[in-house]
């Protein structure tokens, strides 16, 4: 009795009791005890995550994808015009080579383009909602929900029962994962921070709407994600959880020079029995291997998921 | 004693008990009193308020003119390519004609590049709170707070206090407000809207900060007002307050098509005694013409500044 008790009461059940946990239960400890000199307030305990690769799998290709595949194969048959896009051709025959070719990946921007702009905020809401309704990872089956890490999960309630607010800060589509973020990982719109384009405001008919367009990119990604961490937070997080070089800049942002206490974690693929095993060399995105390279020296911490979780994807 | 506790317990004490009021009180009470049909859980109860005439007084010019002005008196000594500039000198000499000129207020912009980039987001918070320690408004006195009105403050609190999240969306300087605006209003800098460009990453001795630069401006103001509220809060609010054509944008993505039941309202400077009196010609900003104009058929309300408030300015 006393034993279940004790287990319940765990915040991190999935997190075996080695390095990494005690290092951030430690510093959780620490910035709330007041009086302990590290104690930091409420408003100032944020904490920002990457998602894809550190909340949720991103292989074998990241889950943004599948969105844009499926809206592209629901839309052909009745849209000649976009059917005929080489582009869309070239992401319906499986081709990424073709959409990542190129500096800026033309191809990728041209079929995101096509899935992700010209309906208003309201429509493309209810079609990421009834995409994901549908979802199934060709692995580990249906359900977003089944593509998530337990351990992530956990990791969140546990901060934000200590005071944190948690943001997600991450180059997928702002729009595309506040339509879920709230029921995966209690993460509110307002605390969704991701890639961007202008929406225009349109009136008509006594209905005001905002239409998605491509003007005005913003990349949530690398040197960017502080910038965007600024702009829409405005705070220097005290926590950033990261797993490829994407999230670096974010990681040094929030540890380096920073007057309150502060924690950068990066979560190292190692399980490819339970989920995937790479970092310089990831599937398609993700790739992991500077800040790999500077943690030690930064004082992150890296955790091993073969090692580290005793659960890694979430039940479904 | 029963009186004093009764006066001490009404939450908008600086609102007379007008029509202005009362539709604010029966918004609130229907949208928090739960099975009323027209309930509304608190997650969705956003409200956005304008700053400049809304918040606070935007005459005899806008408040940041004034740290712009205090700013470039600062400098010019020490940095004779600054005063050498001939909107620097237009600014120091009141030539604001000069500044506003074109259809891009050139000058304008010139100034706030000069006074509102080049240095870190920390340093630039540093320079706005300490003008702030030494403003004074030339009719009202000493301090930020003598400029803001008591009943929009009641307002912020009791819209707080009603479950209610409360987010400045203003043409202002995100960064520039969000330097008091926890003080004055209550709103941290995560609830803060503003006029913003881009920062830029920088790492230089072990220290990670974010540099102000002129790139990507986005002027929060018109038709940018909703596109600026989706892109930070991801929700449409339900509730607005303004006072110019500046906002009218902004009550409309609030109150038109709104699945949620809404209010609009439109602070009108009619107090030239206590405050000052315009509309369609304001002393610098924050013309309200025909914002004033479509608020009947939009169901907005009007709050008349003279008659509505039995205060206005904030004691200090």
């Amino acid at each position: 009795m006393h034993a279940s008790t004790a287990v319940a009461a765990d915040p991190l059940p999935s997190w075996r009791d080695r390095a990494s946990r005690q290092a951030i239960v430690a510093f959780v400890e620490k910035v709330t005890a007041r009086g302990s000199g590290e104690y930091v307030e409420e408003a100032e305990r944020i904490a920002v995550f990457d998602n894809d690769g550190t909340l949720w799998s991103e292989a074998p290709m990241p889950v943004q994808m599948d969105f844009v595949l499926h809206e592209l194969k629901r839309r052909a048959p009745q849209e000649p015009e976009l059917a005929s896009d080489p582009m869309v051709q070239a992401a319906l025959a499986g081709d990424f080579d073709a959409l990542m070719a190129g500096q800026s990946h033309a191809g990728l921007l041209r079929v995101l383009q096509l899935t992700h702009t010209g309906m208003t905020t309201d429509d493309f809401r209810r079609r990421v909602r009834a995409w994901a309704a549908q979802y199934r990872h060709p692995r580990f089956g249906a359900g977003l929900a089944a593509v998530t890490y337990t351990p992530m999960r956990e990791l969140l309630d546990y901060l934000r029962n200590n005071g944190f607010t948690t943001y997600i800060v991450s180059g997928g589509g702002a729009d595309f994962m506040r339509a879920f973020a709230q029921e995966l990982y209690g993460v509110p719109p307002e605390q969704v921070i991701g890639s961007t384009t202008d929406t225009e405001f349109v009136l008509a008919d006594g209905v005001a709407a905002l239409r998605k367009t491509s003007e005005r990119m913003f990349i949530d990604d690398k040197l960017a994600k502080p910038v965007g961490i600024h702009e829409r937070i405005g705070r220097r997080p005290v926590m950033a959880v990261g797993n490829s070089d994407g999230d670096q800049a974010m990681l040094e942002y929030t540890t380096l020079g920073n007057p309150h206490p502060s924690l950068g974690v990066l979560v190292h693929h190692t399980d490819a029995r339970r989920e995937y095993a790479y970092d310089a060399s990831p599937p398609v995105s993700g790739r992991l291997a500077n800040a790999l390279a500077v943690a030690p020296s930064r004082g992150w911490i890296v955790v091993d998921m073969a090692a580290d979780w005793s659960n890694v994807l979430h039940p479904h």
